[in-house]
């Protein structure tokens, strides 16, 4: 507990929460870090295609990036619509379920969690990829270095979302600096054509330049968009008016993501820079720009910081998306409350935990979990940009008809991505997003029907009073006579109902010896000798519970236990864990109360 | 449950105790496999450390090996008389507690202890570098296989003593039987001068060959006779008459583990063969022997089960020894009793867990472990033939004097070899074994003192009945109206007490909701609400109970928590595990009485 503490500081009143509201600065620095970090890889994956239809198709490039920055165009100005009608968050499910029902917005909620899920791995492994590009040596431990990231940040993030921005905004706007460094010196020496440029190894075509390649292409360019949702998803966590803060904090991180990303793949073809295994294409692009000096060391730290702060948008987005689906149902209820210091900490450690498995599955490498991204995102944008348009089909108000038609070309612009991504990248690993959309649609429902069952198992009828058993036998176990058992037998004989104790015969000399000892202190109850064939004392007492039970069958059994505790918890190890058992052995048996009557040592 | 039935076996009747009993043709596999397997490295570590006074050196080890076999000689015939004069076993510990009293008999039983652990590390290890050296690409997965012997050995030893001897008595004699093929081959070989031999690459010497050196050897070379005490711990285990059977088999050991050793160490002087890094001695010795045909591979898996299956005689010792301690109150209570078939389950387990730990963290290497092993045995056996000593002195009996003279003879002579290993082990790593002494003695005084506490308190005086607190106040939480809360407030209602139903505001909202139903069905039981400003319910009702606790000083509070459980264990984890945390926290408070009143889910 106090290293709890120590960790993650001293609970928080219910009435700080409006305290914790974060300002326009600090949530950019938390929302867009998502966004604006695909910039490292997104260019990597278009040329990581590209060049397999030989360097030439690599100028294919620029028209790519142009549509994507289409996308980034369209879906802000759609997204800024539902900041507004959607203010208390929680993205593609609460706007599928306004609008189409329950089963899509299961879909999209299993396709938003997978999202964030990905967006941590996948951020934190280019993160530490862009260390590794920098100190090769630490390659081989880019595993562990992954997973104390993820550590670190949960840690950073169970004290609560205002001190985790507080803690990020630096490195973050460190991160965005130091790229918008480069792309400007980059563009300046572009211009007035002083660039260095790499003499590139011509690479021969393994692949035609089809159709099916440059929709391939586009579809791996499209991580550049992933993360552009969370803003809209987390309109609650920003300062009052939070619609209008959460509006501008969207352009701001569209047109930094933008420049940013359009900058690098401009300079990258021009550059004549080629994806290569052993180091990314910034760190390269970078190395041409700044040299290898200082300024180049600076740039790939920054490039790590922002990457591996990105996952902390997810941080602060899936949990919450958990609550939401806690509170209709679909999740366990422990994902519904805030922690003692206001965040959803439960939500916090299934993520860190879940991204963790996945680096270690993945060996921490971004281009195998590359494939897997995206898909979950663009699902979730077009359930969103559809729900709006139905939302102004069937509900109007002013301006409807300008509204329906943003949402509408946000809606056919992402659903022709989506199908576009799904096809490209089915057989590289898409399928296993739809198998998982699939098994987390399943297990919401199946929670959502466990919940709905317990509530009505334990439903009071009108006026029916369900009523008690009407005797009461009460079992007390003993393993000898001492201050424990005397303290529980007069306990049970204050109470109405026969009483009778029962020992496990486990050595004739003992039982013996207790029987005798019996008739000073039992006060008249009946003591039963139960025999013991296989030793487990355990076995026994239950079996004659069992028995009793089968025998009287209108009949409560109490079991009153003499607990004794020792005074320091290590050392519980020295004492036989049988009332430990017992207690979870006879919790499973109807009929049975239990009652435990702790001896506490003092030494 | 199902899974350690199909593993273990239904469990077994105490009065099938007897039946379990070992023939001397299965006891000499069990309890001489430690022992016999001992000459798979004695002869490398002997060679090990002569050679490193340059090849000339070698010849020593002759006359070293005849001093460890005059010490096999006088071990063999002064532990037969503590077979005759112990039947019912626990070697050194037993001896030197009826003779010396408790400090030495804890040391006694530490260097046991230690010395089994020891054994099961070394001989799996060395039995996966039998393995290893016939086929060197399982090399890299020398621990995993290490620990895969040893859980595989823990389970069949958690079948009972006459399974696993049945199981491992073929292995064993076969691998003591190819180690005899062996030796007599390659002693009719050396006879009739036809044998091969390696061209010995010429060794320098890199240190003097001083008195130090060779007492190194020979403490190196007491590895030997390891596991020569194993049959006179285990009398009980032997069919009747114990003793006799015990004596017999003793003898039977000692002549197989003395020409063996004898056999080894003379071939290897013969073929001039060195110790190697990548390859044991007597891997060489069977290749010079058979050629590396089936007859070598036979050879080596002959050694490598012969030495896997040595660490099967510790499974039986180790828990013997920790449950004479757990008796005598030196060991948990847990330790004491028989498993359900017949094996003490909890010491198995115990002694599989440390060894896989000293696996790992020796890397599986026999060599690091060497210098740690012997020293145990050779304070175990000075302390149980001086303790024999002793006892001649003091009770004296028929024949005396000889028997005296048997004992003192192996006192001072396992005595000098004590102090030799000792001396010339202890920078190499036996400094380990003392300071680990050290803590075992002190943890079995804590231990016992700890009982002898336990004892005094729960004792009862004389006439004296403890009072209990004379008021009772019920304590039910609620977090809603429904059966199960219902069916709690009624069980409290059948019994005498105050009873109040205590709530916490989480949400306003619903406590107004549940305050409404509350007058419906609460029988007119007082209902209070706390505040709940930290969102944490747990801490808000201990807080609660604290109070009520300092308010009234002579009461006790009886918490009776309604509490629904699943219908599959599964579903637990929808649940708030709110019941099992509160219990647990009320677990440790004086004066609270804990009863649970459950309510069970049928689907």
């Amino acid at each position: 507990m106090l290293l709890k503490r120590w960790l993650v500081g001293d609970p928080l009143k219910s009435t700080q929460a409006a305290h914790q509201r974060l300002s326009k600065t600090i949530a950019l620095a938390i929302f867009s870090s998502n966004a604006i970090s695909s910039v490292a890889y997104a260019t990597e994956e278009i040329l990581l295609v590209l060049i397999l239809a030989g360097t030439a198709a690599v100028a294919w490039s620029i028209p790519i990036s142009l549509a994507i920055l289409f996308l980034i165009v369209v879906l802000t100005i759609s997204y800024r619509q539902i900041i507004y009608e959607y203010p208390e968050g929680g993205g593609a499910y609460v706007v599928a379920r306004n609008n189409f029902g329950e089963q899509p917005a299961l879909i999209g909620a299993a396709a938003l969690m997978i999202d964030y899920v990905l967006t941590v791995a996948v951020s934190v492994a280019a993160g530490i990829a862009a260390l590794t590009s920098a100190v090769p040596s630490l390659f081989e431990y880019r595993v562990a270095l992954g997973l104390a990231a993820i550590i670190f940040i949960v840690v950073i993030n169970l004290r609560g979302v205002r001190e985790s921005g507080t803690f990020f905004a630096f490195p973050t706007y460190f991160g965005v600096g130091i790229i918008g460094v480069m792309v400007g010196i980059g563009s300046v020496q572009a211009f007035f054509g002083q660039s260095a440029s790499v003499s590139p190894g011509h690479q021969t075509a393994v692949e035609e330049l089809t159709l099916f390649l440059i929709l391939r292409t586009f579809a791996a360019g499209c991580t550049a968009v992933t993360g552009m949702e969370v803003v809209s998803n987390s309109v609650k966590a920003f300062r009052r008016p939070e619609s209008q803060n959460a509006s501008v904090t969207m352009i701001w991180m569209s047109l930094i993501l933008a420049s940013l990303f359009m900058g690098i793949t401009f300079l990258a073809y021009h550059g004549g820079i080629q994806p290569k295994t052993d180091e990314t294409v910034i760190s390269q692009l970078a190395r041409l720009t700044f040299g290898t000096g200082a300024l180049y060391y600076a740039f790939q730290s920054g490039t790590m910081l922002l990457l591996i702060l990105a996952a902390n948008s997810a941080f602060a987005a899936f949990p919450q998306l958990a609550s939401i689906l806690a509170r209709d149902g679909y999740m366990p209820r422990q994902m519904a409350t805030f922690g003692d210091r206001l965040v959803f900490s439960n939500g916090i450690i299934v993520l860190g935990i879940i991204a963790c498995f996945l680096l270690i599955v993945f060996h921490g490498d971004t281009h195998a979990l590359i494939p897997l991204y995206a898909i979950g995102v663009f699902i979730s944008f077009t359930l969103s940009q559809s729900g709006m348009v139905r939302q102004w089909l069937s509900k109007k108000g002013p301006h409807w008809r300008a509204k329906l038609i943003v949402n509408g070309a946000g809606a056919v612009t992402t659903g022709i991505a989506t199908i576009i991504i799904a096809t490209t990248k089915f057989t590289h690993g898409a399928w296993i997003v739809f198998v998982l959309i699939f098994i987390l649609v399943l297990m919401f429902r199946s929670i959502r029907s466990h919940y709905k069952a317990v509530t009505e198992q334990i439903a009071l009828t009108r006026d029916h009073r369900p009523p008690l058993p009407r005797r009461n036998i009460v079992v007390i176990p003993i393993n000898g006579v001492n201050q424990a058992v005397i303290r529980a037998v007069d306990y049970a004989r204050s109470r109405p109902g026969e009483i009778q104790a029962v020992m496990v015969d486990v050595d004739t000399e003992s039982t013996a010896r207790i029987q005798i000892q019996w008739a000073q202190w039992g006060c008249g109850v009946r003591l039963s000798v139960l025999p013991c064939p296989y030793r487990s004392v355990l076995s026994s007492f239950l079996d004659y519970v069992e028995e009793l039970l089968k025998k009287e069958p209108d009949t409560w059994v109490t079991v009153v236990i003499p607990e004794v505790l020792p005074a320091h918890w290590w050392q519980g190890i020295l004492h036989n864990q049988r009332a430990l058992l017992l207690k979870t052995a006879l919790l499973f048996k109807e009929r049975v109360i239990l009652t435990d009557v702790p001896f506490h040592l003092k030494r």
